[in-house]
């Protein structure tokens, strides 16, 4: 039954001596004779083949709709088409997908209810060079997860171990001390891990004090002072990362199913507590189900991610993005979905606009929304600069495109850019080291070191009716100028539910706030985990004096916390805190009750009026805050 | 001084405003204005810059020459053309170079006497749909070395263990137990190991008593059998091949730079030998020194290779290359000189010229010739075959090109194909399955486990005046039916000097002998590290009684061995040995003193005439030969 429509309307199309001129109508006009691509249940055993095909015929971008008859369809990656792919905040990786939407536009793909199934290292989704595509109605899930499960059912605290019983979902073995979980196409040690508690099927109260588990130690090792490099090391590269450090932690099995972990040195995991384990950072974000670049209007709706290994959505250099009822949720008895985070967008334009959707369980935020900094390595002439990526997860992004603006930031000096520069072109010499070429001189006082943004390559931001909750991590990572609302949420999150920051110094990742509409959401019992951090909170990397945010308005909110912090304000200007509604939720005993309910340094012109404080805090305001002659109200 | 000559000769010609015309003038006529780019010293420190711009403008293929200045010049990866590239029998890497070849003609690299020092995962040439291609007057090294290199000092047979010495130049450090050698941009563990005697500065004699070093155990595990897959599974891919083993030797800091190793099973090293170890087979192939792919006529010619991670030159679909003084040897003081082949060359075509040539110490074969086998997985169609790669790291690889022939071989039929076709065209579904499309329809009797290959990419074959010694593995491997000549070379090897296989079972290397001539060489103590093989050896994978190899004169060599075995002879037809002398060079104390000369199994017309023999074996031939009423003259 494969393309039974696709041949139909060809003929039709091709009789009449128009498939061509009527596709071009169709582009301009948006009426004419669709042309769709159906498939039925008789290819789910493994639908690679068949729907790869469909996006693989000289008319595939003649393609308006790819529907699949309600069902469950398998993907594997034997007789997928393979990519090399430069992720941003994934490991660069070379991948299989069956739908490689490159170049396509005008594009519904409609799963009618249906679950796809992938197997092994793929990417569901591969949307490059698009333009209107719509996913809508499926569900995306992995035969088998690309982290694991245990249950902890022992410790001994004289031994310093802990026992995990491992089901057979999540075969292993032991290898020279180490336990690795052995899958399809993928294996993974423990690496990062996490306490998942089975009452809330959330992150367990206090898991920072068990975890993440102590897995480094430092290596025997001689005359490293050997190894030179003439030109500047990343620590944290595929290379550079594991030198100087071996595994702490020893396994062994006690029985068919049962491993005993030795040399854990910070608190021993209870029993009862499920231990998730992804193995180790920069090596475990493989495959994210949805993966958008360089496109334009992006629509996923009604549609469920139950786990990917990497983020749910990550799209970078797109302009427009509606996600509605779009969800990250764990499946198969899983406590995980998402490896990483929900969803990312990096230097992203137009508006995000993310409705009634829902991100639990995922091992990262639900959704960051941030720009680039690129560090300048070179003045190689009066209009070039060479730039090199700051993280090497950042490695093949684009920081932009002809004619847009390009700011040089000196964070020493300020948090905003001093010049501005317009695109000429970038060259990409590898995937570390661009040349950009700009329409005007580079002016003095740009010097190597300093950092780049592209100014224009920001969002709006709309959050609404969504509820965040379950997750490792933060909620909303926020990191444009452009106009935020984020309205009527439900928070329940393992850090911050809302962390504004400038992330400089690790991450790379550009953007100030300056118009933050934050109302009418729920935060319930956020910063479970431990950290002593507030709900909502303003941080740069670089600490100083200097304004980073402005234009902050948060206002009828609930605030339902077992613990005294809900706002951390630092280098802000304007800030409003007006009509929200504060209580003790005393679901967890408060973990830091000499907090007060606010802290505040190096800001200006903060206001709170008409809050309504049911919380525990003995006191409202900081020294500092107190001092300035601010006053909680 | 950079592109004094192109920008003047730009200008030049320019000015006549017959730039391009020009260009197009000397791609036809073959006179006209050499455009010529000179690099001086002044670019030593780095050079990859300055040579990669002048490979990046809109007029690189008008370069005619590239000129170094006599010097020695870095190449760093740090700006480097990024590429990813599928290299057969390498694994598949993402590397930088100073020099992307890709779609250049008539250009000649000359420097004029220079060294070329590369840092890390670099391929100093990647040379790619180029024709005419010379690179000449050079030298290629490497500042760290991609395998390492210890002196034994000591070993305790009742500990079982072995203490080596490790020099400064070779930075480690022990992890868990296990030696990792840490490089700039790169490291290994043991992995691959054999030893050197620097007495002879060769392999050590009967090295295969105590390497490679016993380094795989097995794991405990269970319920791999919950591991299924849908399609067939390489136990030899990145993700299979370290399932179910760990490491078995462990490794222990006595004091700076002094090792001890636990845990070898095999006899212990000796003090006095040099270990050298390159990390995990399909691991540490990354970084050959000469790439070439899809192209026509390339020389190399006064070039000198002292190192590369991988090959000295890998060539593929390439038509005519011609090596000329093209030599590999060791520097530094270092026993190795590449990690693998000195040469290897798959599915070319035209001939393959390899002349005074020097190819001693690398820790693979001198040459391997051959062509490739992909198996039928699925016959999709009336004139369509989905075929996939047998060995991974033949992955990417295209059998053919529009209008070739491929022909399909049941091996236990025949070693010759019973039908051939014309491909029509070929889609690259991925690294390991691709789909051709035929000329002709698919004949009754092509299914799905039977192998192709394409009858059309077989070259000629010259090798003369070379020295091979001192390597790891064999001399020359020769899988092609085209005319081979072998003349007047010098062999000293660590297995065969000449194998002549149809590795069908794990390489899938295709390619039967049928016109092989053998004259004027010298074959010195070859097989010393062990091996119970001929010094010539035809051997098919397959034991049967089918005629695979043919047309074969082996004649005026010396053979001056310290073993008896010189000669294995298996499925073949038409031999003849004549005019050899053969006589005991006593270097050695015999290994197997009751091997004949040679042995002979299901073959035909096999002619020994007027050879001197001079050896210590008791019979010249086996059983079976002299019951078949063979006689040795």
């Amino acid at each position: 039954m494969h393309f039974r429509l696709l041949f139909f309307c060809a003929a039709v199309l091709a009789a009449c001596g128009l498939f061509y001129g009527c596709s071009q109508a169709i582009a301009q006009s948006g009426s004419a004779l669709p042309v769709t691509v159906s498939f039925g249940t008789d290819i789910s055993d493994d639908a690679t083949w068949e729907v790869l095909s469909a996006f693989n015929t000289e008319r595939k971008e003649d393609i308006r709709e790819v529907k699949f008859e309600k069902g469950t369809y398998h993907f594997y990656p034997e007789k997928g088409r393979e990519m090399f792919c430069y992720i941003s905040n994934h490991k660069d990786v070379r991948i299989r997908t069956a739908f490689p939407l490159t170049g396509m536009h005008d594009l519904v793909i409609d799963g009618q209810g249906s679950t796809f199934i992938f197997h092994g290292r793929m990417i569901p989704f591969v949307i490059e060079e698009s333009k209107n595509i719509t996913l809508k109605n499926l569900a995306i899930d992995w035969a088998d997860s690309f982290h694991s499960e245990g249950l902890i059912v022992a410790n001994n605290p004289e031994e310093g171990t802990f026992d995990l019983k491992i089901s057979e979902e999540y075969p292993y073995e032991i290898r020279n001390g180490q336990l690795i979980f052995v899958k399809p196409y993928y294996e993974h040690p423990l690496g990062q891990t996490i306490l998942y508690d089975p009452k809330t099927n959330g992150i367990a109260y206090r898991t920072e004090e068990y975890t993440p588990l102590t897995s480094v130690a430092r290596t025997t090792y001689k005359n490293f002072d050997k190894i030179k490099y003439k030109y500047p090391v990343d620590p944290r590269d595929a290379v550079n990362t594991i030198v100087g450090k071996e595994r702490r932690l020893r396994a062994e099995q006690l029985e068919p199913g049962l491993v005993r972990i030795y040399n854990h040195t910070k608190k021993l995991p209870e029993a009862g507590m499920i231990l998730t384990a992804k193995g180790h950072q920069w090596e475990n974000r493989i495959a994210p189900a949805v993966r958008i670049v360089h496109s334009e209007n992006f629509v996923g709706e009604n549609v469920d991610i139950h786990h990917a290994g990497g983020m749910g959505l990550i799209a970078e250099n797109t302009t427009d993005l509606t996600l509605r009822n779009f969800n990250i949720t764990p499946s198969q008895g899983r406590m995980v979905s998402t490896t990483a985070d929900a969803t990312h967008f990096v230097g992203c334009r137009g508006k995000i606009s993310i409705t009634d959707c829902t991100f639990n369980n995922q091992l990262d935020d639900a959704a960051n929304i941030h720009g680039t900094y690129q560090i300048v390595q070179d003045v190689l002439g009066a209009n070039k600069l060479g730039v090199r990526m700051g993280h090497h997860q950042q490695q093949g992004f684009q920081i932009g495109y002809p004619g847009e603006r390009i700011g040089v930031v000196d964070l020493e000096e300020s948090f905003f850019s001093f010049a501005e520069l317009t695109i000429k072109s970038v060259e990409k010499i590898n995937s570390r080291y661009h040349v950009i070429t700009f329409n005007e001189a580079i002016p003095e006082g740009v010097n190597a070191g300093q950092l780049i943004e592209n100014t224009d390559a920001y969002p709006e931001l709309l959050v609404q009716n969504c509820n965040i909750s379950r997750n490792r991590a933060r909620g909303l990572l926020l990191s444009t100028p452009r106009k935020i609302v984020v309205d009527n949420n439900f928070f329940g999150t393992e850090m911050e539910a809302i962390l504004v920051p400038v992330e400089s110094g690790h991450w790379y990742e550009a953007g100030s706030v300056t118009d933050l509409t934050i109302t009418n959401n729920t935060f319930q019992d956020c910063n479970i985990s431990g950290y002593d951090r507030g709900v909502i909170r303003f941080i740069p990397d670089d600490e100083n004096e200097n304004i980073a945010f402005s234009g902050i308005d948060i206002s009828k909110n609930q605030f339902n916390q077992f613990d005294n912090l809900l706002l951390e304000i630092n280098n802000v200007d304007d800030l409003r805190f007006t009509g929200n509604t504060i209580t003790d939720s005393r679901t967890y005993s408060r973990l830091f009750p000499e907090n007060p309910a606010v802290k505040v340094r190096a800001s200006s012109n903060i206001i709170f009026e008409d809050n309504s404080y049911g919380g525990s805090a003995t006191e409202m305001l900081d020294e500092g805050a107190k001092e300035s002659g601010l006053k909680f109200r």
